[in-house]
């Protein structure tokens, strides 16, 4: 096979080491990585550019293990590909639903934010941990309706992503209050409702920042509302199971490594969906037994199934 | 009332600045300027001692309200006096008494960790959070008497005890690692044990270091074994309410203040009873019925217990 154009290849290298940025904004860049392939490919055999376009899907996909929607629009492009029967097709194919992709997300999370500042409290108190884009996105949305409340964002190390999440909600005119990881169990039994984004929704469970599944816990045993906010791109089905999370730079937590003490960096873990009060999608609160309906009935294409 | 030296006023205060010292490190310190103040007490009348004694007892239980060992220090030292018939007897008392006290104190600390090194698992794994200078005792006995380990160690947020903690265990040998607070659920599942100190034990609940409430919630959740390790000086009853817990320096949150971003630093939480396995006391271990049953009979010094 010809390889990769190198740029393309160090552009995949880029998302695979972009450790602050969202699903939305590494989706786009995903996207346009595929657009660029498909418009700069030189004049490649029919088999030559299928080979390409499976690798550059799931060198895609391996760069960030946990981000669904990457699959989601790999997954789309190889099975469109299929369809094809040039490689221009396929070039074609790949430049116009990329773009699509990537719009029709943009609109599946403004959905969501829609559906979620729905049932934010008015006058009231919301914990959010790490920062979601979609979370920020229906905080700002319920308070340009006129809701009032505050908002609890926990630090979230080891990158304290909550921090410039705090900054975000006080731009939009929102109060919010930092705090300590360890610390949203006090505030837990003050608050009305906790919303979390997610990487990728499984039967094994929400995979989300690493903190999540402790706050779950928490809040099943405080009676209180637990909504993660993914759209259906987050979906993943059991017949595509997830690798095993890489591990980050131990300098993260101990800047000065130290001899003799190890270093645990991960950031993820998985919620079971049922700590869940539902999932806000874009087409409204699914309850965990609908979210579970609806994974028995993806498809994944089979190039995306086997590890390598 | 003749006001207390001025030295004395400031070694109080440091007490109250100190956010990285425990429980027996401080209480020995309070033993110290007890004995100090009854050293260099000037010659003052009878009602005056009394009153100087109660003044430095009420401070240096203000000076850090959460530490427990400090109001039975103070507490034994006033009802001690209460018996003395002159200024001269009472030095004499606070001096004996107060360094028995700290003596005492040891030896009660050194038991705690012995019989806590009897339920750590060999070839098992363990996690803690916060740093209990009891645990670390426990842990190295558990260690000196041929059994293996691995100790999981929060870094603890706000002021990261949790890494000295590892580097001391690492030092003695014990294999530790290091993870960021909300990585502890992620844990929890592959430990054997949990082990945390504690600063007061109460009928509300245990008193501890920010985090131990969530990590209490999950461990149950997963029935995992939760100790705490206090020996007896930690137990406060009813009739001693702990007084609403300080707020510390923002900036250990946020090192760069930002206008309009609220931040909350607490340093404990409160842990219901119920959530415990059992505390490990210098007597072995005790369950929650007869931790509760410990609790109703203490008595507490009657000048501790209005709040000024």
């Amino acid at each position: 096979m010809t390889p990769l154009p190198a740029a393309i290849i160090r552009r995949i290298a880029e998302i695979r080491d972009d450790n602050t940025h969202g699903a939305m904004s590494l989706t786009s860049r995903a996207g346009e990585i595929f657009h660029d392939w498909a418009v700069g490919m030189p004049h490649l055999s029919h088999a030559d550019t299928v080979a390409q376009l499976t690798t550059l899907a799931t060198s895609l996909c391996h760069a960030q293990p946990m981000m669904a929607p990457l699959v989601h629009l790999s997954s789309k492009l190889l099975a469109a590909s299929d369809r094809c029967t040039s490689s221009a097709e396929i070039a074609q194919t790949v430049m116009t639903l990329s773009r699509q992709f990537v719009e029709q997300l943009h609109a599946r999370l403004d959905a969501v934010a829609v559906n979620a500042a729905e049932v934010i409290p008015d006058r009231g108190m919301v914990l959010t941990h790490s920062s979601s884009s979609t979370v920020l996105e229906a905080l700002i949305q319920a308070s340009e309706r006129g809701k009032h409340f505050r908002v609890f964002c926990t630090e979230s190390r080891p990158m304290r992503e909550g921090v410039a999440l705090a900054r975000r909600l006080n731009a939009a005119g929102i109060p919010a209050t930092l705090l300590v990881d360890s610390a949203a169990y006090t505030v837990l039994s003050t608050v009305q409702m906790i919303l979390v984004g997610g990487d990728a929704v499984t039967p094994d469970g929400l995979v989300n920042k690493i903190g999540t599944y402790g706050l779950a816990i928490a809040a099943r045993d405080q009676t209180k509302s637990f909504y993660a906010l993914c759209d259906s791109t987050k979906f993943l089905p059991a017949s595509y199971p997830l690798p095993n999370q890489p591990e980050h730079d131990p300098r993260e937590v101990l800047t000065t490594p130290m001899p003799g003490i190890s270093v645990m960096n991960y950031y993820f873990d998985r919620t079971p969906l049922e700590l869940l009060s539902g999932i806000i999608t874009e087409e409204g609160i699914l309850s965990v037994s609908q979210v579970k309906e609806r994974l028995s009935s993806i498809q994944i294409h089979s190039q995306l199934l086997s590890r390598s």
